[in-house]
C-alpha cells in the first residue's frame, strides 16, 4: 500500500455483531488516528452469515452517529452487503483498506466458513481491497477487548506501511488473555477442524418439534503451523485467506486417475 | 466410494430454491434408481445465502410427500441448515454422497461463494460426504433442465463407480442449451470473475431511500482452464472445490518477505 505520508489511507470498518457491539466499537478506537476511518456495519446481529447477500429483498442505509468524529452508517443488511454498498454508495470508490471485526468469539480454522466477519473481509479482497478480519475467542459482550485492539493496530500498521497485494485477505484471531501473557503473531494455515452436530429437539407449545443448533468443536489437525495451534498456546494466529476454491490437488486427479 | 453391487448408496438431495423448484425434482428424476434418495431441502428459496447457518432462531422440519416414493423433508433453515439437520436429524447417519441443485442460474466462478446449491455442498465435504453441486446456466423456473438431468446422471455414475476422496466436492456448471450441443466434461479451475455492483436507488412511498443489489458479472480470468471459458464453448464444467481458504503463497510471502 504504502500511502504517501500526506495522504491517509481510507478505511472502511465493519463487523457481523452489529454496529452497536463493543468489538467494532475497540476496532474503531484501535485504529482511529490511523487513516479516515469509515463505518458501514449491520443494524442488528448477522453472526454465521456466511458469506450470505441479500437478493431477494431492498436493503436500507442509515447514517449514525455512534463513534466520535467518525463517519458511520448502519446497514438493514449482511456484512458482504455492507461491503458492496459501503463501496458503491457511501464512499463511492474503493477504501485503501477494508477491517472487519473484532468478532466477539474465533473465527479460527473452519469457522472461517461460516462467519460473517470473515466473509465482509473475503468480499473485501475479492473488491481488490486488501482486508483483514479480526476475532477475540471469547463470545461475551463484556469481553476486555484491550489486547485485541493492541494487536489490530499492530498488524495495521504493518500492512499500511507495506506494499501489499491487492487481493490480500487475513484472517486474525486473538486469544483471550492478558495481553502481557501474549507470545506474538504467528502466521499460519487453517487448521482441519469442525463441529460435530448436535441438535437439541424441543416441542413448541402445541407439541410440533423445533430444532436449535449446537454442537461440538473438534480439531483433527495435529499441526504446530495451524491457527488452533497457536491459539492454544498463546499467540495472536494469522492466516492469509483466498476466494478460489479450486482445489488443485483433486482436479490433477480427476484429470489423470478418474479419466473425467 | 465403490459401494458392493448389493447395498444402494444412501444419496441426501438438498438445494437452495426451495423444495417446490423444478430443478431439484429434475435431479431426484435423474438419478433416482442409483440409490436410496432422501431429500431435505429449504421450505423457500435460499439463493444468495451463501454459507450462512442459523444461529439466533430455531429450526423446523416436516415430512412433506413431493417426490413419488423418496422420503423427503422441508426445513425451515438454510441450504447447510438442511445438510446438518438431514446427518443428525434424518438420516441419524451419514448418507454416502450429497447433491445439490440443480440451481436455476449459474454458479460458476466467483458464484460459489455467494451460492446455497454450493455452499450445501462444501458443507457436505466438511462432513467427510462426497458432494456435488449442479447448477443449469438459465434463472427460469420454466427452464429445460432435460441435459443437466442427463449431465447429473452421468456424473453421479462416475463416482458411485470409484473410490472417491470423502472431501471430494465438484462444482458442476451445465449451459443451457440442447443436449446434442454440449461437447462433453471439462474438468477446470475457477475462473477469476465478479460482479460489479450498482445498487438501483429507489425511494419508498414516504420518500426514505432503499437500494436493490444488481450488478454486472466481469470475468477478468482470459484462462482457458476455467469453468466460464468452458461453458462459453458449450462444455460441462467441473470445479472440484476445498474448503481449506489458506493461501499458501501468499502465507510464503508473509514469513519471509514481510516478515510478519
Amino acid at each position: 500500500m504504502a500511502k504517501s505520508k500526506k495522504t491517509k489511507p481510507v478505511i472502511l470498518i465493519t463487523n457481523d455483531d452489529g454496529i452497536t457491539a463493543p468489538g467494532i466499537r475497540s476496532l474503531v478506537e484501535a485504529v482511529k488516528d490511523l487513516g479516515t476511518i469509515v463505518v458501514v456495519a449491520p443494524d442488528k446481529p448477522q453472526s454465521g452469515m456466511g458469506h450470505a447477500i441479500t437478493i431477494g429483498a431492498p436493503l436500507r442505509l442509515s447514517s449514525v452517529h455512534l463513534f466520535d468524529g467518525v463517519e458511520s452508517w448502519q446497514c438493514s443488511g449482511t456484512p458482504v452487503d455492507c461491503v458492496k454498498l459501503a463501496v458503491d454508495k457511501v464512499l463511492h470508490r474503493k477504501p485503501d483498506l477494508c477491517l472487519s471485526g473484532i468478532n466477539h468469539g474465533a473465527n479460527h480454522s473452519i469457522n472461517v466458513i461460516y462467519s460473517g466477519t470473515m466473509s465482509a473481509a473475503i468480499e473485501a479482497s475479492i473488491e481488490s481491497i486488501p482486508s483483514i478480519g479480526f476475532s477475540l475467542l471469547n463470545y461475551s459482550m463484556e469481553a476486555d477487548f484491550s489486547a485485541a485492539g493492541l494487536y489490530a493496530r499492530i498488524l495495521v500498521e504493518k500492512i499500511i506501511s507495506r506494499k501489499i497485494d491487492k487481493h490480500l485477505c487475513l484472517n486474525v484471531n486473538i486469544p483471550s488473555i492478558d495481553k502481557k501473557l501474549i507470545r506474538g503473531i504467528k502466521v499460519c494455515r487453517q487448521a482441519y477442524a469442525k463441529y460435530v452436530e448436535d441438535f437439541d429437539e424441543r416441542k413448541d407449545p402445541s407439541g410440533k418439534k423445533y430444532y436449535w443448533l449446537t454442537g461440538e468443536f473438534k480439531n483433527f489437525d495435529k499441526g504446530k503451523d495451524t491457527d488452533v495451534w497457536a491459539l492454544e498456546h498463546n499467540y495472536v494466529s494469522v492466516v492469509p485467506v483466498q476466494f478460489d476454491l479450486t482445489n488443485y490437488e483433486l482436479k490433477k486427479q480427476l484429470e489423470t486417475k478418474l479419466k473425467f
